[in-house]
């Protein structure tokens, strides 16, 4: 069977999309199992439910261990309900190689103290590579999005560049900051500080809070100035070799978005103090993203990035596929090795017929031409 | 023209080879910057000059900024001189879009105060992305190898993780410490240490080179612990998702090999004390790689690396030129964001045609099948 089938959804699964667009809490379960698994048809079911996002706030916190992560995100998630919204919350632990069903049993039991089960708690792992973390991530974030709820919580383990990766699947990043950890602050700095749009000092109770806090509003300060460039404040999903130059399509591309400045806020998660204005500051930030049109870039370079994720991973497969075809990595080396051939050789031996086959369906279109020559190698 | 033509030489090529391999140093230069370049027929040079290969020894030196790297790396080529060995020096700056033919230039000068031709300096900058420049700097080994140099010194302008990959394709690799740098020991710790054969104090006259050497002399011995596992504790060329477990064509895999104790020297390169010392730790880690075998599985682990890197590349560029001719990723990524379509129906679209052709290519080879459906989806 074809690629060209790889989304199309199986008869079981168009009930199972079904029965979670239409609320089943145990039909989201199950869609979000087979998301983190890779198991077979779990892209199917993502493309379906895509037409059915956009409607939620989804919000990223990050911090390094201690700073009380998922103590806050509890009573976020409990005053998220309390004025209404339902919840969805994706704890990502990418360290952990297994699934953190019995870690998480605790605030899965806390979750539904809150009284219904409109706060949906998941943790996800490190299934293979990291990479792939973050598109598992951003598809259980749809998943959640599609059944409908308000408010999506991507919450990670630590603060590393996997847990940077994740987290900026996220529309509004918050980013936790234990007080008196001046010198925490100049360690996050390498990475995540670029990417909060609030800040929050948790545990704001204890001693060192003040300096900490002034510390970050120098330093969200020292962010606004002009060489932040034009790409509006908000983390961009920043894509190499993808100029954000625009395409004239939406009129929307980001030189002329109005800036975001962080905000920094206080709270004790243990009592809730600060959780209301936490909730008033995302909000803002995401009225934010959508009044100044910054929504639009953002979304554009996401999905940019994801679509190129998908098609790197599926043709580094198929050349893969096609160096076993060939007897292998290590037989291909040896022979270099031997000197019976050379890498170059190798390479363009191994990728010329999906290059000609690329040509030839390019002339089947009638478009702009055969595949550019790699590196300029023009032969 | 097919990619299969990608490796042929051009009449004018054929004829820089021969030129080469007769021993012109106007030929060598030619092709080195045709190398550095990716200029047009570089693929067909570097195929074509590989069978000549294999005869030098080749020698990475890094470290620090300021550790006296340029100035010791003279001293070895007037050193392997004076005893009747032929040198070449590659030189490269990962931080630089520049090629350094005016910065090199005194070098250039005193390498020829050495009497002859024979030391050759060539310096290489970072032109396009990084994972290019390791693979520059192998090919350029090649033409000096293949030239029949006897001895090849790859030296890097400082000892961040490019410097370490560049570096990492030599097969004896030298780490440059600076005396009194208690502190750089314990910096250099993180990825750097681990690649070298040979730890080298420079500037041995200054206070503190003691206190180095009895540090690293530490860390060699930490190293010696069973936990540095099967891999003859050279550096090994780690590909992830490749056991080195051994494909039994040669009975050369690295597990039985006998391990190597990483020597720990004292230089002062501006009087040249220590340098005959030093080339003759770099001859016993050669007779070592010779003598153990490992030089068949670094080998093979290096070239298995330089073919999927150069697969990954060109089936890269085979997508990104699919993506361009399917209106570009903004437009694309534009059509998801609209909902007409979602990243995964996209991704299989593009992928779609390659995937079919590389499967009814299997078939007309007759061998084990089409090709893995990704990521353990079967449809």
């Amino acid at each position: 069977m074809g690629r060209s089938d790889a989304t199309a959804l199986g008869d079981g699964d168009a009930e199972l999309v079904e029965d979670l667009l239409a609320g089943s809490h145990r039909a989201l379960a199950r869609v979000i199992t087979r998301i983190e698994n890779r198991a077979a048809g779990y892209r199917g079911i993502v493309a379906a439910l895509h037409e059915h996002t956009g409607g939620a706030d989804v919000i990223g916190v990050t911090g390094a261990p201690g700073a009380g992560k998922s103590t806050l995100v509890d009573k976020l998630a409990a005053a998220y309900r309390d004025r209404g919204d339902t919840v969805g919350v994706v704890a990502v632990d990418p360290s952990s190689p297994y699934t953190g069903g019995a870690v998480l049993g605790d605030r899965i039991r806390m979750a539904s103290n809150v009284g219904d089960m409109d706060v949906f708690f998941r943790s996800m792992s490190a299934r293979g590579q990291l990479g792939g973390l973050s598109m598992a991530t951003a598809d259980a974030v749809k998943a959640l999005d599609a059944f409908g709820k308000d408010a999506v919580i991507i919450e990670t383990v630590g603060a590393g560049q996997n847990e940077v990766d994740v987290v900026r699947t996220a529309d509004t990043v918050a980013v936790l900051v234990q007080p008196g950890s001046g010198d925490d602050v100049q360690t996050l700095k390498a990475g995540i500080l670029e990417i909060g749009d609030v800040f929050v000092v948790n545990k704001a109770d204890m001693d060192g809070a003040e300096r900490t806090l002034a510390e970050l509003e120098e330093m969200v300060h020292r962010r606004e100035s002009p060489t932040k460039g034009l790409d509006g404040g908000h983390h961009g999903f920043e894509v190499p070799d993808h100029p954000d130059d625009g395409d004239g399509t939406d009129g929307d591309d980001g030189g002329g978005e109005p800036e975001w400045t962080p905000e920094v806020l206080r709270t004790v998660a243990n009592t809730g103090e600060g959780v209301p204005e936490l909730i008033e500051a995302f909000d803002a930030h995401a009225t934010h993203l959508r009044e100044s049109g910054a929504i639009e870039s953002t979304k554009r370079r996401r999905y940019a990035e994801e679509i190129r994720t998908l098609v790197r991973s599926d043709v580094g497969a198929l050349a893969s596929a096609e160096i076993e075809r060939r007897g292998g990595i290590d037989a291909l080396a040896d022979s270099v090795r031997r000197r019976e051939t050379d890498p170059y050789s190798l390479a363009a031996e191994i990728v010329a017929p999906i290059a000609d086959c690329v040509e030839s369906d390019a002339e089947g279109v009638g478009d702009v031409g055969g595949a550019e020559p790699v590196d300029g190698d023009a032969t």
